[in-house]
C-alpha cells in the first residue's frame, strides 16, 4: 500500500469511529504531515483520496470536512446509491402543484396559519383512519428525526447508557443518541435470549425498525414480535418503534404500538414514503407521556410547518397518497428485480433472500477496493468490524434514466469480482 | 372571596410556577375535593373558571390540561391580545400563491426537494444581501424556537446553571432553558456594573433581545450595547442575540453579530415578520461553532423543509418582503397610536414611551380582576413578584374588523379603573 493510501486509511478509521464526526473540519494538511512525518503532497493525495470516496469535502478558503451521508450526490460517473429516499422524479408534482392552488383559493390568508403544537386535527384525523391508529396520542412532526429527538429529550435521563439498538441500524439513531449498546439480528428479529438478558441488565429503552429493517431489509416475525412486546412490558422498558418503510412489507401483521400500546413510542416518517423534502412524520406515544411529548415538540419548533400539513391531508384525503404508495411498489418490485438478476451470479457477493424496502443489504466476501463507492458502506450501520464488508444499494433514489445507467455503472465495478 | 375562587388561585399559582406546565393534565376534580376538602361541584367550578380564564381546558373523556399560550383563541366577547404573531390576514396570500404556483411550473418534481441540512444556498445568499449578514456562517432553521433549541444542544454542558437572562424575557427561552438567573432592564438595556459581577460569577451564556425587547419593546442603547459585547469578549461569555422584531426598530444600529462575531449566535426568526404557520428563520453562528450546530441541526430534523425555503426566497428576491415589511411598520404604527390614545388617559395604568414593536408593556398600580385576560400577564415573561401587575398587550394579531372591536372591548374592561 502506497504511503498516501497508508494515511488515508488512518484517517478513514478515525472519521468512522467518529473522531472526526459528519460536518467537522479536520485537521489541516500540515498538521497530518507533521504527525506522519510524511511531505504535505502525500497528505493532500491522501485527502483526493478521501474526497473522491464521498468521505470529506473541501471548501475553499477553509479546509476540508467529513461529510454527511446526505450530501453525497451522483457526479460524473458516480451514481448515487446510498440515499434511501425516493427520487422526487416519482412524486406526482401536478397533482401537487393543483393542492396548493387549491388551498391558497379556499384559505386565502388562513393558508399560512400556524397548526397547534400537536398538529393540524384534520391531517391527524385522517392519518389516523389511513394507518389504524389511535388520534389521541398522535402528534405531527417535522419528519422522523424530529421524533428520534423528542424520543432523546423526553428520555434524556436514560440516554446514551440504557438504550439499545439493533445491529446494524439507522446511523442517525446512532448519532443523535451515540449508541453504546447494540443487539445482533437474525432473520427473524433479536435472540429473545439475549434480548432478555440485556433487559435484565439496566436497559430501559430499545429502539426497533421491526418492518422493513434499515438496513437488512428484514422484518421481525410475528412469533418474535409477541415475544419482544412480552419482554418490553415484563422489564417496563419502552419501545422505540421506528415504522420507517412499513407500507413496503409484504404483509400488515401488528406493530408494537398495536400489542403494547402503552410502552411504545411510535414513529412514522411521511418523507421516506414521499419525498424528501416534505419533512413530515408522526408519532404515537403512551398516553402517560403524551404531555411531555407535547412539550417537547413545543420548545423544539413550536409546531410543524402548517401549510405542509394542509397539504398532505389533502393529499391523503384526495387518495393520491394511497395510488403514489401503490405505483412506488409496483415500481420498487421491478428495480429490485433488475438489481437481484444483476447481484446474484457474483460469487462473492451474499444478499439476503426476501430484503423488503427500496435497498439490497449485501455481504462481500472480499474486501471492495473501489476509488469510489456509490452505496451506503456497512461501517456507517455498525461499529461491528464484521460489517465491514457489508453494504447497502439502494435503488429508489434515482430517476428511471439514470437508475439504467447505474445498473450498468455497477456491472462494471462489480465485474472484476467474477461469477 | 367565595371557596371555588381560593381554590381557583392556588391551582392557577402552581400553574403559574410551573408545578403544571402547559401541554399537563392536572390531577382530578375528585383528587382537588379530597385534598381542599370540599364537594366535587366546588372544585368543578374553580376548574370553569381557570378554563375561562384560559389557563386550562377540557378534552372530554379524558380531563384538563394547561394550555399553552400559543391555544388560547379569541371566543365570543373575549378578544386575543396575548399573541405576538401578526395576524395571517396582512399576508400577501395571491401573492404567495402564485409564487408556489411558479417553483411548481419551474421546478416539476424537485420543487420538493431536500434542501441541504444547513439550508438553501440561494435562500442563504439572499439571506445574507438583505441582512448584511455573512453567509459562510449561516444556517436555516425551522424557526426562532429552533435556534434556542440548537443552541440549548451546543451548550448543553453549560445550562441552566450558567445562562443568564433579562428579566423579563420570552417564556418560549424559559421553558426552553429552565431559566434560573435573570438580570433586570432598564430602558437602555441591563446595567453594566450589574452585568458584570454577574459575568464574573460562572455566567457563560446571555440571552438577549437588544432590538425590540419582547415583552418590554425597549431598545438598548448603542453605548450600552457595546458595553455588554466588550464585556462578553473580556470574559468569554456567548450572547444568543434573538433578534426578534429587530425590522421594526427604529434605527439601524450595530448588533451584537456585526461588533463580537465571535461570540455572537444570532437568532432571526422570519415567521415573526411575516406570517406565524411559515416556521422559518436563521441563525449567524461563530466560525468555531458553526460545525457543532449543523451537527445539532441534522441530528435535530435533518434539514428544513425545502419548499418553504423555495418560498421565502422568491419572496424576498422579487420585493415582496421588502413591501411586507414596510407596509406592516406603517400599520403597526397606525395601531400603536390608537392604542396609546386609549390606554394614556387611564391613570391606574403605566405604558414607557418610545416602546417598539407590535406590542405594549403595561404596568397597572392596582391587581385586575377581571374574568377574562386577553392579554399576556406578567409572570409569563418573569418569575420577578414585581411583575405580577404588568402585562403585554399586542396588537397585530387580530384581522382590521377584530381589531377595532377589540378597542371597544378594551374600552369596557378597562374602563372601571377611571382616569
Amino acid at each position: 500500500m502506497a504511503l498516501y493510501e497508508e494515511i488515508a486509511a488512518q484517517i478513514r478509521t478515525q472519521i468512522v469511529s467518529g473522531v472526526y464526526p459528519p460536518g467537522k473540519r479536520i485537521p489541516s494538511i500540515r498538521h497530518f504531515a507533521d504527525h506522519f512525518g510524511c511531505n504535505k503532497l502525500t497528505v493532500q493525495r491522501a485527502f483526493e483520496r478521501l474526497t473522491a470516496d464521498g468521505l470529506l469535502e473541501k471548501i475553499v478558503g477553509s479546509g476540508s470536512y467529513v461529510k454527511f451521508p446526505e450530501t453525497i450526490q451522483a457526479a460524473g460517473e458516480v451514481y448515487d446509491l446510498s440515499t434511501d429516499y425516493l427520487s422526487e422524479s416519482f412524486f406526482p408534482h401536478g397533482v401537487a402543484g393543483r393542492i396548493f392552488q387549491e388551498i391558497f383559493a379556499r384559505d386565502k390568508g388562513a393558508a399560512f396559519a400556524a397548526a397547534p403544537i400537536a398538529g393540524d386535527p384534520s391531517l391527524i384525523e385522517v392519518l389516523g383512519r389511513f394507518y389504524r391508529l389511535p388520534t389521541r396520542r398522535m402528534l405531527v412532526v417535522s419528519g422522523a428525526q424530529q421524533g428520534l429527538d423528542l424520543a432523546a429529550k423526553v428520555f434524556a435521563a436514560r440516554i446514551p447508557d440504557n438504550i439499545l439498538f439493533e445491529d446494524p441500524t439507522y446511523p442517525g439513531a446512532i448519532s443523535l443518541f451515540k449508541a453504546r449498546h447494540f443487539i445482533p439480528l437474525d432473520h427473524a428479529g433479536p435472540r429473545i435470549g439475549e434480548l432478555q438478558a440485556r433487559l435484565a441488565d439496566g436497559i430501559r429503552l430499545f429502539y426497533t425498525m421491526p418492518a422493513v429493517h434499515n438496513p437488512t431489509g428484514i422484518s421481525y416475525t410475528a412469533a418474535r414480535q409477541e415475544a419482544v412486546a412480552r419482554l418490553a412490558e415484563a422489564h417496563g422498558v419502552f419501545i422505540i418503534e421506528d415504522s420507517y418503510l412499513s407500507e413496503f412489507a409484504d404483509d400488515t401483521r401488528p406493530r408494537f404500538v398495536d400489542i403494547a400500546p402503552e410502552q411504545t413510542i411510535y414513529i412514522k416518517s411521511l418523507s421516506q414514503t414521499t419525498v424528501a423534502g416534505l419533512r413530515l412524520g408522526f408519532m404515537v406515544v403512551p398516553s402517560r407521556l403524551y404531555d411531555r411529548f407535547i412539550h417537547a415538540k413545543y420548545t423544539s419548533d413550536i409546531g410543524s410547518n402548517g401549510l405542509m400539513q394542509k397539504f398532505f391531508d389533502a393529499f391523503v384525503r384526495g387518495g393520491d397518497y394511497q395510488r403514489f404508495l401503490d405505483a412506488t411498489a409496483a415500481r420498487m418490485q421491478r428495480r429490485k428485480n433488475r438489481l437481484m438478476d444483476l447481484l446474484a451470479p457474483i460469487g462473492a457477493l451474499t444478499v439476503a433472500p426476501d430484503q423488503q424496502g427500496g435497498s439490497l443489504w449485501v455481504k462481500s466476501r472480499t474486501g471492495l477496493n473501489l476509488p469510489h463507492v456509490p452505496w451506503a458502506p456497512g461501517r456507517q450501520f455498525s461499529f461491528n468490524p464484521a460489517m465491514e464488508n457489508c453494504f447497502r444499494i439502494s435503488f429508489m433514489s434515482l430517476d428511471d434514466a439514470d437508475f439504467t445507467r447505474a445498473l450498468d455503472y455497477l456491472v462494471d465495478i462489480l465485474g472484476p469480482m467474477g461469477r
